[in-house]
């Protein structure tokens, strides 16, 4: 068999013999890989014009939407992918976080950005910033889709995930993506995209696959495309510096593996629910995909004084570990992606060994390796070091075996755990397990500048934890030096990483066009009838009421401070008002609130069903007995939603934008409200 | 003379000749530059070990009040700079941009990390993620300062502002700074350098400076340092490479020199104000500095039957330009910063009279020099050229004339200056100058991929606006492709590149230990004083009050509905409301937002002056009649604010979570309050 490719809109199979990829468990060959024949100018073009167009007509609700369906769609074929999961070697919670982890990526990627994002093609960033003090000039960012591609070059280790991962951030960016998986797991991949193709649920050009190598690809990027890469840190470093790469800027996005560490605190004793976790987590972080992952711990950090007992936790633990064919009943590890990993592996475990003592496992050991069908080509044992000089900058901060090895660093000293854990020069992930929040306040904050993420794992957090290895898309995956400096995910960052910022500068009415939202000090759209009336399809960007005004008078704040409870001296205490910061008595600030919504609610049952939130409201100057207010209520932004099977009517979210006044036209209080209206499109 | 470096704490003499810089107006020689006999690597040591603790040490305000006493200090001296600057060629205007603009930006700084960030050492991000349904795993962003130096590597042309914009967030961030100016006005940067020094005012190690060559400086960086880089793009993408740079993943934040354009609007007509506009821009944009910006106009785009109306007003306004020493009274343009940058340009436009026609100025065009002690070697006319084929991707879209040079573009349709525009592949910065609101956004929209900044320019923001040149400190700088692909200023963006993000996972209680901020969830702290009652100083982070109950009856929603003037229908009609979204009558959400302040707000005079904002706030659940609320009110945030001499009281911003429940313990609402609170401590 021979693996396929996805490029311009058709499935191509490499010309040459290719790469022979064979199943990780038995040795056999499953397919052979080769890109040979594939015009890269041509798919980079046609990523460009086909696909690029296709996405950016689309909103980035549009877009999410479209990444749901597909999610849902490829998570009803999921028994398919777990079946060619096993080739890699994956046992069925392996296969759970590459297939439903990624999934669950991809559509979480689709809530985020239905969720924070507005429903235009481009992104609006922040407030709008005043730039001169007539109010003439503003300034604001705005995000919009690069007319590039993506290229996605991907590790073996995660052959949907990191795809996945990947594609819905730059998909709902509006950018088309060509994904690269590595070559010994590309089949996974390969199934995955069949299936993205089938559906037919994204535009011609969205996705390209290109199983092999990917020729002379780069040198046919320019400017405005991008290229992310997950890996080894010498290919990445080699990717990087790319004449074609450096001389465009192209942004080059790197997640390394890297000595990841986990630390056990000073303050954990034996008997403590926090010992348990530790042991268990480095358990699993060595135990899944047999170690293969970027984030695993590969360094674990002990009190001195705890090292033996960590030792023999360790030893009672993994023991249990049952080696071999995932297929069989009770299998808890299986081997590793192939021969030629596992010497890797094992090459790297002498080189430790030079600094290290074998704790359990390595190179020697005798191992149970559970199936009939098992060749031993692939398999490696769970194996624990013991680092003699952790202090040192020696090989357990810098030689990474990406298997199931873990190595035990002691410590003596909160300050040297954290000088222990800077040494790995960048991390994408560190733990702490610790109880004590002192404590892990200081390891905390002083691991944090070389490390992406770190997890503070206890009894309190423990059954709901994702575990030290998981990245997750609302926080950031990537981390600094060896880790390769890049930031993948972390919400709707991961999702401007394919768009451009561009700082644009002119006149509120100029700004308001351009970014479809209300600029405080833009023309105004006023119409005769009143925008309470309108449905969210009739109401225009910069619609804007003025009501009719009120007094406020001492009666009012009597009233209101009877009414609410609320007897504050400001309001109340002639005496101690006069001191305050006010001078006098003054209206509570929410009063004013409620009086402008008495004076621009329009009492009758109408389009806009309900006023959810508020937000930036500032009370700007006081309102005092005697002083006359009317509010000004604009619309600033609408969000269009789409409608569910179960909702009874169409809505969209309306921003509107308040100002309430006083009689000499100073402004009082402003603030936006958001309110869900009624569409008419859809609804009759 | 020779120039000085400061390195480690002292000021260094390079022990070579070094290079000579001459004075550009008379060629005169000023000084040679050279930093023979400086060890790189203790400079990079110095900065790290000495500079970098005594910032950490400082939270973020107490360091931008330290910028903030250092930009009023150097701009007492402004003087001695402005003598200085008229060295470089530079007329009073062009030192204004250079050392009132540089030092306006810092002060800029200033105030955005005084009012955007909070009060702490490090930066918060972002809301706090729930990661399960319990609540028990939360996530959130935090930025930490990298415990390394920033190395800065700026452009002749703003040897002030080069170094201001860029040490500016960096001193923020808490890391220390190494700049390096270029050799040919290095002189100005010492001198400002020097009066940092003589100030005292910035802890030792936090600034160094590197007059000539920086040797083998980018050796001994590692991966917490990072690079910023400023010149022309092949410099820039040499160092980019540097193998060091590459091996760290080391930030390399490049902004080189780009082929900025103008687009004159088509809808514009030579009687419009847009017009003239445009002319004033060019001109400007062109004899700014001799056109030794990297943000110039390098390509006016203008509608082809305009073409001839532009050519004669160009040649009006530019022959009133007087050239010659900036210190006679009248000049409004002074020469290049010397002999060789005048042969670049005469080269550059060499080339690009290949594909283009002179219209005003060129290489042989006479020129009067004004001044007596001028000599021609740097001085270069206004030059105007006609680009004969626009759409080509020639000499126009690739060779930079780096001097008062503009070439005009001729173009047929909005799409056709929209590609027009994009043949630049990447720039700092773009213009559209229009009045006409469809047309700015359908060009504005299309360009922006390809631009860091675009300004809109017409007659309603021409009296305020900075300008097509000038980068500002909210706003970012640093565009795609050629520009550099990289981002400086933006506000807050720009300190967080020195700082590390990390996503934090843990409980909400770590969290909170963690970021000093209260995470929803997290164990609370209970006092029998009422936190109204208590001083900024003496209230913790987590310190909560949970009030008593109240029933929310129908008089309440009467009254409150006649009070403020709210007679909806979801509170006042039976009948209206049982088909509204809420099934029943229900109480107004301000009614909730009141009562709730009633029941925590304690009334007496007390440390708790004022509620001057609110965020954040949703209703979660409608409150009916009969329902009982109740609710708690946690510290949440504490930014301790500096005391100026014209305040009564030392104050803190105190912000407050508030959460409203139901009988059945249901939220009904959730929000921030912000409060000013006394501090004990510097007001007793």
């Amino acid at each position: 068999m021979k693996a396929k490719s996805y490029v311009y809109g058709a499935w191509h199979q490499g010309d040459a013999e290719g790469v022979s990829v064979a199943n990780a468990i038995t040795g056999e060959p499953i397919c052979s890989v080769s890109s040979d024949g594939i015009d890269f100018e041509q798919v980079v073009r046609f990523g460009k014009e086909v696909g690029g167009p296709a996405l950016r007509a689309m909103t980035i609700h549009e877009r999410a939407e479209m990444l749901k369906a597909l999610g849902l769609k490829l998570l009803d074929n999921k028994k398919r992918f777990y079946d060619i999961s096993q080739w890699t070697g994956a046992t069925k919670a392996d296969s759970w976080v590459d297939i439903e982890g990624g999934l669950g990526t991809m559509l979480s990627y689709s809530s985020i950005a239905r969720r924070e994002l507005g429903n235009e093609p481009f992104i609006v960033e922040d407030a709008a910033q005043p730039l001169s003090a007539d109010g003439s000039f503003v300034g604001r960012h705005i995000l919009t889709s690069k007319p590039g591609v993506s290229v996605h070059i991907n590790a073996f280790n995660f052959p949907c995930w990191g795809m996945l991962e990947k594609i819905a951030p730059s998909l709902i960016a509006g950018v088309p993506v060509i994904v690269k998986p590595a070559t010994q797991s590309a089949y996974l991949t390969q199934a995955m995209v069949e299936d993205m193709v089938e559906s037919g649920l994204l535009p011609k050009g969205a996705i390209q696959l290109i199983c092999g190598s990917v020729g002379d690809l780069l040198d046919h990027l320019r400017e405005q495309d991008c290229v992310t890469f997950t890996g080894s840190a010498s290919t990445g470093q080699m990717l990087k510096v790319h004449p074609n790469i450096v001389a465009n800027s192209i942004p080059f996005n790197m997640e390394a593996d890297s000595l990841n560490c986990s630390i056990l605190g000073e303050s954990v004793k034996e008997e403590d629910p926090e010992f348990g976790l530790f042991i268990k987590e480095i358990t699993r972080e060595m135990t899944i995909k047999a170690g293969q992952k970027c984030t695993a711990i590969r360094r674990a950090l002990v009190p001195r004084s705890m090292i033996n007992a960590v030792n023999d936790a360790l030893k009672t633990r993994l023991s249990g570990v049952a080696i071999g064919d995932p297929s069989v009943e009770g299998v808890k590890m299986g081997p590793l992606i192939g021969k030629g990993q596992r010497e890797d592996v094992a090459s790297q475990v002498s080189k430790l060994c030079e600094q290290a003592d074998v704790l359990i496992g390595g190179n020697d050991a005798p191992m149970t390796i559970i199936g009939d069908h098992c060749s031993a080509d692939a398999f490696y044992p769970p194996t624990v070091l013991l680092s003699k000089n952790p202090s040192e900058d020696g090989y357990v901060h810098s030689v990474e075996a990406f298997g199931p090895v873990c190595t035990l660093l002691p410590y003596d000293s909160v300050s040297q755990a954290i000088e222990i854990a800077a040494l790995g020069r960048g991390s994408l992930v560190g733990s702490v397990i610790t109880h004590n929040a002192t404590e892990a306040a200081e390891l905390v904050l002083n691991a944090a500048p070389y490390h992406g993420r770190i997890l503070v794992l206890n009894r309190d957090n423990a059954k709901a934890s994702t575990g030290h290895g998981s990245p997750l898309a609302p926080l950031v995956h990537g981390g600094p030096g060896r880790a390769g400096g890049g930031e993948e995910l972390g919400g709707v960052r991961a999702i401007k990483h394919y768009m451009q910022r561009t700082a644009l500068q002119g006149s509120p009415s100029m700004l308001t066009a351009m970014t479809r939202e209300y600029t405080a000090g833009a023309d105004k759209i006023r119409s005769p009838i009143h925008p309470f009336r309108k449905y969210f399809d009739e109401l225009q960007i910069s619609e804007s009421l003025t009501t009719h005004r009120r007094t406020v008078t001492e009666a009012d704040i009597v009233n209101f401070g009877c009414l609410s409870g609320d007897h504050f001296y400001a309001h109340f205490d002639d005496i101690a008002a006069k001191d305050s910061l006010f001078g006098q008595r003054v209206a509570h600030g929410y009063f004013v609130l409620s009086a402008a919504a008495g004076l621009f609610v329009d009492p009758a049952p109408g389009p806009v069903l309900a006023n959810y939130g508020l937000e930036n409201l500032r009370f700007i100057a006081p309102v005092a007995i005697g002083d006359t207010i009317q509010a000004d209520i604009t619309v600033k932004q609408k969000i269009k939603k789409t409608r569910r099977p179960d909702e009874a009517r169409a809505t969209g979210v309306v921003v509107w934008d308040v100002l309430v006044r006083n009689q000499n036209d100073e402004t009082v209080a402003v603030y936006d409200i958001m309110t869900l209206v009624e569409r008419k499109e859809a609804s009759q």
